[in-house]
């Protein structure tokens, strides 16, 4: 049943680009005459850009996907954009929008030769309300660069990941980026409260409210958070950022075995209670891989020493006294257990110790593409099955003759238990299609035995549109297709990603 | 331009019945058929309900709204809804979702004599999980019972609101309410994780996932979040439920002027940080009409001297030593400032006090339907022009000759200053042309000269549809318009509702 419907699929991608159309000079001379001439590059005439300073636009974060771009613009205006969309939308000429680059699911870059909409001109802060919080800012903006603005004001961005430092605000929310602080400040869903969007056919949609509460009708901003860019292009985001925790703090535990993830867990939960901001997973693998890769401050080795996995746990509160309290009770309260969860816990004893043992954490992203080449599963499973999950991954590539230097070299896994998401990453040598093959639909089947996510925050982009049926049934599949169909009937916004 | 557009819509508010037909008694015949025979209450035979044991389910909470139907079903599995709907669409008869019937637009009862599909009898906690919070209820749950049923598990619903004994988590959802805990777990938007819903041709979309990330593909169930029965019926809601504060506490501050207000949220905002839960806004009206009608402890008259609004601060937090420190420290910080923002402060000394302040802000709503017939304004502007926009109305209805016993009684204030929602409040002897005509759209347009929003928190449903254009524009409206076409071609699902 499931293979005919991937049969029907692969057809169907084919079909997405029978009817569009690739840039020719005479779209390229219109493009040079709306935009200012830094914000057209084109290897046609009459730009003629040389084709390397393409390359960096056409290729993603990870070296997996390479699109043939000839055309990257870069509008600084939504008025701009709105003419660029209007334009290819006429011409059924098909556009990426293209943020920080940093998506991991091939998403931000041409299948074939798309236009790039890149929205890298496109960072002011449009205002900024220190009593209510609320944030407003052109979608081109580098979440970075944001957390520094609002700063100033005591107040933090709700979201936090590895990608910070490129990653632009409309990337965040088109792929509805969860990272380092959901457990804390829920998703985008929630904080994201208007957004700017020109729509497939250069409409400029305004709902950029800076309104904590509208009711007045459905909320259509919601069905561009996790769109991907295939529903329209946002140019403005209205957001609404937290008030900075006077005191942060952090420790790592390390626990003999995985089977006290969940109790740590529920114990930590209550005796932290609203203090606790995260609560992140690293395997061992994970783990050794970051301290070889220089990432983060390496325990001492007595510590790691039968430490099956780690734990690292933020606090970030109103005031350090009793955060420092509430965390120094938890870690008595555990080492001095009958049956202690943990082995040891290193608490931050300063602001670069504190940096040093979230980089072990982020930094795994980093270290691993610094080994190899990562095939890359963000899913959504249930805590307890962590473990299980990537053993059970290991164990078939083995059995599949695959775990060895010159194949699979590494299988592990991180994340965030509070969310039931774990990265479980397979660090080969190369990318092949004999672990491709081992690989899918094997960890897909998984998931699915466990009622799970194939894509718990990375989306869906090129990499998983087969992947879809695992985790949504068939109606919402053509639901969403018809969605798709209602905002984009020309099928020109980001082809080929998230809908076959 | 504005008023061509209203007149517009009422001629297509008669066309939305145009193509509907009534129930009939083959119709009824059906419903016996396939529903147990007390999930049929109808006046037609051959079931043959007296008339006035429909009139609960055809009359509004606030006696405002009367629908004339004949039927009320009341199914009791998701198939069952799915088999009425599937009736209806192939018929095309009208239907209106029914929960608690607490809303305050109009919304829940019928504005002919739709079919009213009741979920009063689907009621069950499909499953909770007491480590990730999740709780997976059927739509008819009553808020209460939720609260009740997760307690044992020190976990709390993420929405408090005053109709919590009759409203239903569905109702909750389909209204996107907000209430009173809104400032400490954000909105649904963000906190229901799945639904279950009927679509309006009796498919059954289920999107009952219990994740709290998922990123595969659009987010469909949030179309239906604040949908109001419009786009489908949700039978199953899969909600992330909050651990309980160890520790709850609350004070109700009297200030001398309205201009505090402001300054005052951001003093207790730094000081509280991230155990602040409410920050409730009375103005002094209100506060006589809740305590006039019983609604909760007064304060002595030395407190209440001189006060022109109050502001009740709830915090809950982990560890009630901590928490109290926070406050103590708060109202020393605030009485002993060399210019007060505060003339007073009670501190709830014991639960029953707690309860009881509470009671003072909750119970407003009650003590206005007590007092007269309310006109209600549920509305987002800027926490600063509250007073303003309270004050504005009142000398507007003075000058209509419209403020004396006979017609308005009072113009009252309160809302959540967090959420720049205000609940403007006109409580007449009797509804009538004059006090609806000086209102409207007079209030509407204040809102949007401060670029609010109409309805904050409780809807359009039959009470707002003109007003919407205020609040959204015709960009938006359009594609709302589409939405609706799309899930439900034949408009049979709560028609006149939203969108006229
Ligand atoms: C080191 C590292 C760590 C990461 N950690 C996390 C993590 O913890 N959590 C997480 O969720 N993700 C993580 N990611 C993935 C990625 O960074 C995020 O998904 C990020 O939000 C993408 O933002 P971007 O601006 O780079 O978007 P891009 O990569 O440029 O684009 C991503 C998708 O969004 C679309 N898009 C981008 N901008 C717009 C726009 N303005 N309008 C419409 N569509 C647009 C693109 O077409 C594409 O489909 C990580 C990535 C890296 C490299
Ligand atoms: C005393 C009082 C205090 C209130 N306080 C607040 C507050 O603080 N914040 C706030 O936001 N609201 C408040 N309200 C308004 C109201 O209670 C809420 O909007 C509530 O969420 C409605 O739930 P209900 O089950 O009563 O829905 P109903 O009134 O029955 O229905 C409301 C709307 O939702 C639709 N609907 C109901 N159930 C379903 C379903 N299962 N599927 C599809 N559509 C459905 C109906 O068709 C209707 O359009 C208050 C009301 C009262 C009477």
């Amino acid at each position: 049943m499931l293979s005919r419907r991937l049969f029907a699929r692969c057809l169907s991608s084919r079909r997405v680009f029978s009817t569009l159309n690739p840039v020719t000079d005479s779209d390229v001379t219109h493009f040079t005459r709306i935009l200012s001439p830094s914000s057209v590059l084109s290897t046609l005439s009459p730009v003629s850009t040389p084709h390397d300073e393409l390359d960096i636009y056409n290729t993603d974060w990870m070296g997996k996907y390479r699109g043939k771009s000839t055309t990257v613009l870069k509008p600084k205006t939504t008025e701009e954009v709105s003419e660029i969309v209007k334009w290819c939308h006429d011409k059924r000429i098909p556009i990426v929008p293209q943020g920080g680059n940093t998506g991991l699911v091939g998403g931000s870059v041409p299948l074939k030769d798309e236009v790039i909409l890149s929205l890298a001109n496109m960072s002011n802060v449009r205002s900024f309300d220190p009593v209510s919080g609320i944030l407003v800012a052109d979608a081109g903006c580098i979440l970075q660069s944001l957390t520094d603005y609002v700063a100033p004001y005591d107040h933090i961005m709700p979201l936090d990941l590895g990608a910070k430092g490129s990653c632009q605000i409309g990337g965040n929310v088109s792929t509805n980026a969860g990272g380092l602080r959901l457990l804390r400040y829920g998703s985008l869903h929630g904080s994201v409260l208007g957004l700017e969007v020109v729509l497939p056919n250069g409409t400029i949609l305004d709902q950029l409210t800076s309104l904590r509460k509208d009711n007045t009708g459905y909320d259509l901003k919601q069905l561009f958070i996790g769109a991907e860019g295939t529903l329209g292009v946002i140019t403005g985001v209205s957001i609404l950022t937290a008030p900075a925790p006077q005191a942060s703090n952090n420790v790592i535990l390390a626990l003999p075995t995985f089977d006290n993830v969940v109790p740590l867990f529920k114990t930590v939960k209550r005796q932290l209670s609203e203090i606790l901001s995260a609560f992140e997973f690293i395997d061992r693998t994970a783990y050794n891989l970051a301290v070889k890769h220089g990432q983060g401050r390496a325990l001492s080795d007595e510590d790691v020493e039968g430490a099956e996995c780690f734990i690292l746990v933020e606090t970030s509160g109103g005031r350090r006294e009793h955060d420092e309290e509430k965390l120094a009770d938890l870690l008595e309260h555990l080492l001095e257990a009958d049956k202690p969860l943990i082995n040891t816990g290193v608490l931050a004893q300063n602001p670069a110790q504190f940096s040093s043992l979230w980089a072990l954490r982020e930094g795994v992203t980093e270290a691993v593409s610094k080994e190899g080449k990562a095939y890359k599963y963000d899913i959504s499973v249930p805590a307890a099955t962590f473990k299980q999950v990537v053993d059970t991954t290991r164990d078939h590539l083995r059995s599949k003759g695959l775990l060895n230097e010159d194949a699979v070299k590494h299988v592990l896994g991180y994340g965030h238990v509070g969310d039931g998401n774990l990265h479980l990453n397979i660090v080969a040598k190369a990318y092949t299609p004999e672990i491709q093959a081992a690989l899918e639909p094997f960890v897909y089947e998984i998931v699915a035995s466990h009622r799970g996510s194939v894509s718990a925050e990375h989306g869906i982009g090129a990499m998983k549109t087969h992947a879809l049926p695992y985790s949504k049934t068939e109606v919402s599949i053509a639901l969403m297709r018809k969605i798709k169909e209602l905002f984009d009937p020309r099928g020109i916004m980001n082809p080929g990603k998230v809908l076959e």
